[in-house]
């Protein structure tokens, strides 16, 4: 399985994701600025979820690049991770349509969490099959974005059921630390493809 | 017709069918538990889909490796396995909205059975293309996954008349045994493209 | 504009056609027999596009493949295409849960025949740009498949409003006429593009 | 970041926006002419974003032809753009199903202006990457029809409140000014990749 197929099929997909999400901004039926006004929230989703998308697709071509071989485990956990962010279009619409309550902002929280969990297996199964020579293993170094987003995602979730404002706040703060390119993986010379 | 433009499509289709299935889970109207528990089939049947098309991307791409000319029957071959597999969201939601009912789970299994012959008549097609020489004819050897694979398609379809809990069991079986990357088509040495 | 990037984009439109008409099987909300048997001439209809975009992907191919330059003209000429060929969810939805009414059978029938007048557009704005030495003028000799199709299908129309099976049976037999691969432009040796 | 897989995300989610505004197109119920007609403003809207979707996608590929590196500037310049196109599908549902009502024509011009913004920001973001060689500063020179459009969009917008037609003609008035392939970008020889 070359790189060049796996790149090609994520892109496909995260392309597909971000675009369906506009199909949970259901039109509404009236035409004043009445019918206009339940959407902002449902919008406000829409936009936190295509940065944050917009912000996978960017780090994961810099992580493939990185990446020697891509093995079988290497293949699982990238789809793995495209399966936490294809949930994003229903927890984005959830949490829109219900102007962010406890429990839908909590579970677009728990969507972000898995899919940082499934950017970290993804991450360790690269460097495991390019063994102790990887060049990603040296390139992340203590990784402190990766290892903070999780516990921040953490936080917005039990802050969803108190003050749901603050939740929204942290998932824009991590989407913020995020949009930052990450220059360890982007000054990585990439190994050739086997 | 190259080999590179055939896979790109089929990419292209198995990503949107991937994607879309989460649109069949449909945004629930309330904002508690009692509005998502209901949801709960309908996320099972997502996954087990969601893993069935991964699969069937996976060795896709390992057969058309192994495969060497693209004839016009190895092309409408492969459109007769993405007609099936586009089935795949409508069988998902049927079952996963009527919460597992028997023939739901038959016809999912059916889709599941019709996507496992039209494999089988893909790789029959590329073996007859190829000829006698054909490295995925000796690659294949006794195919034995793909002989059990819709034994047990058939034993879930009525299993599901009975106890449909034991036809999701046999589904999900099925999957593990594809998990495993099919070494056999790993290992071919590709013929160059006419 | 390169032929790839027209290629590339042409295939993913088609793709996504290809796989939404799926989406107009809408999942029916019982769980037998009774709730399914109404989709049958959704799923006929659902058959009959499949096949048909099946057909387009696979001689737009061959079509591109006897292109020379890709002019302005060829670029809209193919948006031309897509945009007919992206009605056809559209009209296969319609068509399929009105049961074959004579009206929606009729406007299915339409947009076959635009997209034909839009594959003829194409082939002559290839030709025009290619000149007189176009390799695809040479290659399409009397092009009685392409001449007979829009009659054919403006005999499907008409006969919608008397017998609308003998419309469906016209619009099948048209796609079973196609499905033979175009052996003419497989042939044509392609020109290198500029 | 390669151009050429800027590209191919690009091309990936314009594909997807031009042909799920096709779902904003519902089918009828009823299956006579009076179903169909109300359709019409709809089928206009649908006519109009097709084009405008075409034009990007077009004049986005001359763009990034003339454009030599891709920084983190450009990628999320490019996703800004996606991000008001894909708002189109919304957009046009809305300003479709409600008959041209002022408010909903008004928003489509917004997106539309919002997306010539976007336009603008891009060619900025390529031509500071670029420096003071950028051979697409040289080959926009005046490029009046950039500065004209938005203008024409604010335009649109307020005559939206008036008499909503001619806004309607304003919109199909720029999609014809931009239909014209953009000379000036075509005749500049790119520079090669980093």
């Amino acid at each position: 399985m070359g790189k060049g197929r796996l790149e090609a099929f994520s892109d496909g997909v995260l392309a597909i994701i971000i675009t369906i999400m506009v199909l949970e901004l259901k039109v509404p039926h009236g035409s004043d600025w009445g019918a206009l006004a339940p959407l902002l929230p449902s919008f406000w989703s829409y936009v936190l979820s295509f940065i944050y998308v917009g912000i996978y697709w960017n780090n994961h071509h810099h992580l493939l690049h990185a990446a020697g071989q891509v093995s079988g485990g290497v293949l699982w956990a990238n789809l793995h991770l495209l399966f936490w962010l294809s949930l994003l279009p229903f927890a984005t619409g959830w949490m829109g349509e219900n102007h962010f309550a406890p429990l839908p902002t909590a579970l677009y929280g728990a969507v972000l969490l898995m899919a940082a969990v499934a950017w970290y297996l993804l991450q360790f199964a690269i460097m495991c099959t390019d063994g102790k020579a990887s060049p990603l293993r040296r390139a992340l170094g203590r990784d402190w974005k990766g290892k903070l987003s999780p516990l921040l995602y953490l936080l917005g979730i039990a802050l969803s059921f108190w003050q749901h404002w603050l939740a929204q706040a942290i998932y824009a703060l991590v989407a913020l630390l995020w949009l930052i390119p990450d220059r360890r993986l982007e000054h990585v010379a990439p190994r050739p493809e086997h």
